[in-house]
């Protein structure tokens, strides 16, 4: 039988924007790399452009599918710049795990290990209540899995005092880098210790708010931190 | 006596571009804090516009002084667009630190713990070779202090390899949060949990790479990864 929508096909295809000058076999254009990279982590750094110059600004984001979210005060410039009769906003959106710092015994040779996504398109703003009731979900979601259900729902005032932005993943890479330092053949005698510092983000044990109630235990979904 | 250079300043004048539009209680513009958030980082993010589109890449820097410095090869693109006649790239150049996750009772009041750099201005390809040469060392000691004089500089073809661009500190901001949630009053008696995830980077125990010869120690400044 004929699937009833079209397969979704397994890699971004390569745009001109996604092709890097250099480095090129550090990229990979295939869905599952990209998503994994993209779950493993919430926070981004968004860029656009604001009277022409550039501006990179630190913020959540969500996965849903084949969309990211951002989220932000009605207020704040690039949501502001996204609405209104809504040509869109121009984004680049890159999400960075730095994975090791790369020690070789020359200085040039120093290196990071790392995975990194950037998705180029335009951000709209998302109009659709449900649309963005869900988006506000999977915002807390990133971040802590399982949150959203645990915790009381944006309200109206507090839904239209926020405004999402959706960003379809179509033109998108992923670039890494892993393994240990490439030095030079003739350098491999030199005495300089060389290898790889790893490096991930950790979390220490959560800390209660000062007005709770000792009697709110803490939930399973916090147990691994 | 008076000063033979004029004292610097201890704050970053603010711009239309470096006051945010919320949240203001959030900037800082003092040179202390700036310089801290900076030095305890070595990862930007620095937006380019190409072709009228916002590009974010993810990279290394160094400070020295008054002065923000990233590398690249000669053949990449922001490197390559701010060299030639070096009319300079216009660039935003933005580090951030994630703190804690802060829990709120209300998904809405949901929020990061972090402290954050902004830096606009323009970038110039450096061009003296001296200064070129202490950027690069300032590279690797960002990242390990202390690196750059147990490796082998830098000769003359990795150099020339190797573009390097200035950013003057001079149009900077600083933004963070800090403590816990702040959850509506209304909202104290609901039964969720809430308080705050410390978060941070950590580093594992170096590993030596596969050529390093067993006679090689590890030196003390890596000691304490």
């Amino acid at each position: 039988m004929a699937p009833v929508t079209p397969p979704v096909p397994d890699a971004y295809a390569p745009t001109e924007r996604t092709v890097p000058t250099r480095s090129r076999e550090r990229a990979a254009y295939d869905r599952e790399t990209v998503h994994s990279i993209l779950d493993q982590e919430y926070v981004c750094h968004l860029g656009f452009v604001r009277d022409g110059r550039p501006v990179v600004l630190p913020t959540l984001y969500a996965r849903v599918g084949e969309r990211l979210y951002v989220h932000g005060s009605t207020g704040s410039r690039p949501l502001r710049m996204a609405g209104g009769e809504d040509p869109g906003l121009p984004v680049c959106l890159t999400v960075t795990h730095l994975d090791g710092l790369v020690l070789a015994r020359s200085a040039f040779h120093h290196s990071m290990n790392y995975r990194s996504v950037m998705v180029h398109g335009i951000a709209h703003q998302v109009t659709d209540p449900g649309e963005k009731l869900a988006a506000l979900d999977a915002l807390v979601d990133q971040v802590v899995p399982g949150r959203s259900a645990d915790s009381r729902p944006a309200n109206a005032k507090e839904a239209a005092a926020t405004a999402v932005l959706r960003l379809d993943l179509d033109e998108v890479s992923a670039k890494m880098r892993t393994g240990g330092p490439n030095d030079e053949p003739e350098d491999l005698e030199l005495p300089y210790w060389t290898g790889v510092i790893p490096a991930r983000r950790t979390y220490g044990t959560p800390v209660p708010a000062d007005d709770l109630a000792p009697s709110v235990p803490l939930p399973s979904y916090l147990r691994g931190y």
